[in-house]
């Protein structure tokens, strides 16, 4: 019923709507009406009150809520199931702990601050709240296991189309690291998944998006190799458009997955990389070398040209030389 | 103390060994060492006491007890922590369940009796009590997940390989099943994953083996299809013995593919393939057809020569056509 309240407001625009109209349209009485209201305001909807005009809705909560960004979603999957939290210790966690529940594909959890955000490798990941954009996804893809370590591309990809198309200037190092124009750190990505051999049980991709963090948010240990859009455009982002375009990104990439294979992804990947043509140095699991970023393979693996011959990279660091 | 009860008794062979030597050895009293005994008899054991020549040890229970196994086995790895349960819903959930809090790597979940035994594909398991080996391995190993789906073809290999050394005239049919000559069924393989996209957390490996089955312990609906150890040899089977014997190939082939990678596994699953040089129908996810079974590649999946070209199998059931 709240809902329908704020849909009545937002329809109004700029104008107003009188309570007598609310109650009228919903069916209920003007002092549910009014009760509806309160609540808003208490959760941080600015609603202006006039005597005789009504209600108007002036600015909404700089908060990821569902019931904000549910109603704008244009996606088939991903979001059409949305849980928030205020805080939570792992968005993931938390994502996971609700696939085993059964939560439906496309489930998405977020939360405006993580006690102890994951990052890949056992790292941790800085949260802090209404900061940025810290959210997972679950999947219940058809594609096999040995397909989903792809998904952590196609999360990329996702985030790198949103910014783009808000006027960021970004490209992923490889796998999956989204960086601004001087390799400063602006995403980042954890997919974790739980399988038979033949079988995806589902995959949870969580990731993390700095957004209105500014130099002293930062841990002092990330602040010379981490950044966010806030920093880079020079005025806070607005969470909720941004939020919308990435969810939006990663349905229709996950739909096309399900229809088509990664192809489409791996060559948007391949747009928007960093990586490629680059000369690196590869922090492998077992030893260090270096070479020449030629392209990824089917699989998503970083084919190195060492110069006697061409390299598999599936896991590890990567980073890009300086050009001397 | 109990089971250093068992090790002097087990170390007096056929003989007897006195209260008072027991008690002398372990720096107990006469009282204790009796109340040991007891213990020892309401387990199963069964022991006859002489009133001047002591105790001996004459037969052990039929059960799969850790103190009956560990003792014996030669392993690195796999059963250096053992649970037993007399029933339990599910070994792969319960040896899950402990991965997750974090139970060492080769940790070895066996239960007389499953209520609600998994088999591939939501499929059940049927595991009466006592009748079988129902048991689940913990693995961490330091492979990559992509990697993970040949787990099952290293279960299957380590079982077919106890089996053979036992006397057993039995084969491979890709992936995992292990069948007697006339094709009939007598051990299943569940393998899950729980993976980031560079780092297998754990794989929990569920094998159930049909040991003293008779037909009339089977269900009407697999009876037909299904077969165990002890109709094979037309007798019951030492089940301490084969666990025993599994578990020590599973365990030096997991240090193999640790050090060496799956390349020797997937050479002795070649050995015992009943599947490869046949025609096969395959009925995969998307579509069926037929062809020969010509080899497996280095990702475990069946290639199949369809008269118009090579097809690559990584799920989906096959059967082997019969013969004209």
């Amino acid at each position: 019923m709240q809902r329908k309240v704020l849909a009545l407001l937002r329809a109004a625009g700029d104008g107003y709507i009188s309570g007598e109209e609310i109650a009228g349209c919903l069916g209920v009485s003007r002092t549910a009406v009014w009760k509806h209201i309160r609540a808003l305001k208490a959760a941080g909807y600015e609603i202006e009150s006039h005597a005789r005009k009504g209600y108007s809705l002036v600015d909404t909560p700089d908060l990821l809520l569902p019931q904000e960004i549910q109603p704008m979603l244009r996606t088939k999957v991903v979001g059409q199931t949305m849980v928030h939290f205020d805080e939570i210790p792992s968005s993931n966690n938390e994502a996971k702990r609700l696939a085993m529940e059964g939560t439906p594909d496309g489930t998405v959890v977020v939360a405006e601050a993580q006690g102890a955000g994951k990052g890949r490798l056992s790292r941790g990941w800085y949260s802090p709240s209404r900061k940025g954009i810290w959210f997972s996804v679950v999947f219940r893809p058809s594609f096999l296991p040995q397909d989903a370590p792809k998904c952590t591309l196609m999360a990329a990809v996702a985030v790198v189309r949103a910014m783009k198309d808000m006027g960021f200037s970004v490209g992923i190092k490889w796998p999956n690291d989204v960086l601004d124009k001087d390799g400063k750190k602006l995403v980042g990505t954890l997919t974790e998944m739980n399988a038979e051999m033949e079988r995806v049980n589902f995959v949870v991709i969580g990731t993390g998006i700095n957004v209105n963090l500014w130099p002293e948010d930062f841990p002092e240990d990330v602040r010379d190799i981490a950044t966010s859009l806030s920093m880079l455009r020079g005025g806070n982002v607005n969470r909720v458009e941004l939020f919308e375009r990435v969810l939006e990104a990663m349905d229709e990439l996950y739909l096309t997955v399900e229809r088509d294979g990664f192809g489409a992804v791996l060559d948007e990947w391949r747009k928007y990389s960093v990586t490629l043509r680059q000369e690196v140095n590869v922090i492998g699991v077992k030893e260090t070398f270096a070479g020449t970023a030629v392209d990824i393979d089917e699989d998503g693996a970083l084919l190195i040209d060492t110069g006697e011959g061409r390299r598999r990279v599936l896991a590890g660091d990567v980073s890009i030389r300086p050009r001397k």
